[in-house]
């Protein structure tokens, strides 16, 4: 817990994204300054603006791996035919980026501080309605705008409970059949 | 916005647990201090301090309401025969109160500050085991707990979502619809 490594940039770098990370969680984004995160480390606060200027930026580097894993999801999704096919590529998808991130994506949906990021970056935004409308448009209407909604947050606050020793595919198969039966699909089948 | 009003005591008390909602959620309750909310409503700290003593006093002053509401819902819930009905009982009841505080359910299922406090708080704690197990023991194991936590956090955050002008009862309705088709609930029926 000593400054030395600053230098080295990389280890550093991740080590205050992981700190970050239980810090938020803990805190809230907004209950955790820079000052927090660099007592917990031991470091100088300058040694924190080596690698980030600002909490929004160390939150951002927090975010980046899960939106770009959700671009992925949401871009090959979007390829299948019917509304079914979309939205069943996007709940497996997104219920096994949940199971193995169960700290990280309560986090991400529930935090205001990180609501608020997504609010204004544009093309986080654009994403998250693009993952929304893959869900919604199983049913049309309100109705499976609300079934939409319940899932999107459902399925990751419920990743975040402890229910004893659960491993990552077991939770994720759990979490699929319940976003299943909500939205209304019976399980994915090639070219549905 | 002036402090002559404290003095009366009730509406002060009122604005105060109102403004503290709307700075809760923009900035969640880590990220809001007695000073932001003294400073908001134009009044000096120890005005505040005249109604509250500490951020978490307030903080408890917003959710006493919907916890004495979640408090009748599960008393009243628990004396149904079946599970299916005890379930569609809290469902029902839960999926109202959501649509009536679209703002404040979100703020209290979401923020990791109010998390917290319901964690410590050892008879709230137990109230929300005594709602989870209502949803859960409609299906035994590990796919009911799961249903059961997708339910309860899917219903607080679909309530908060914009979906233009809803009212309150079509809201509950579609929240109650979606619910039952994730816990694998037919809908009420008397005596089941």
């Amino acid at each position: 817990m000593t400054s030395h490594s600053v230098e080295t940039g990389g280890p550093t770098r991740q080590r205050l994204i992981d700190v970050a990370i239980e810090l938020f969680q803990q805190h809230s984004v907004a209950g955790t300054s820079l000052q927090m995160i660099s007592d917990e480390l031991g470091l100088t606060k300058s040694a924190i603006y080596h690698h980030f200027r600002t909490r929004d930026e160390l939150l951002s580097a927090v975010m980046e791996p899960v939106i770009a894993e959700v671009t992925a999801l949401v871009e090959a999704a979007e390829t299948h035919r019917t509304p079914h096919a979309r939205a069943d590529h996007m709940l497996v998808g997104y219920a096994g980026l949940a199971a193995r991130n169960r700290a990280l994506i309560p986090l991400l949906t529930g935090d205001p501080g990180v609501v608020e990021l997504l609010r204004t970056r544009q093309e986080w935004r654009a994403l998250v309605e693009r993952q929304m409308r893959l869900f919604a448009d199983v049913e049309p209407g309100l109705s499976g705008q609300v079934k939409a909604a319940l899932v999107m947050s459902g399925i990751a606050s419920a990743a975040g409970v402890d229910y004893g020793d659960v491993d990552d595919e077991t939770l994720r198969d759990q979490l699929v059949a319940a976003g299943r039966r909500t939205l209304g699909l019976r399980g994915s089948r090639a070219g549905r």
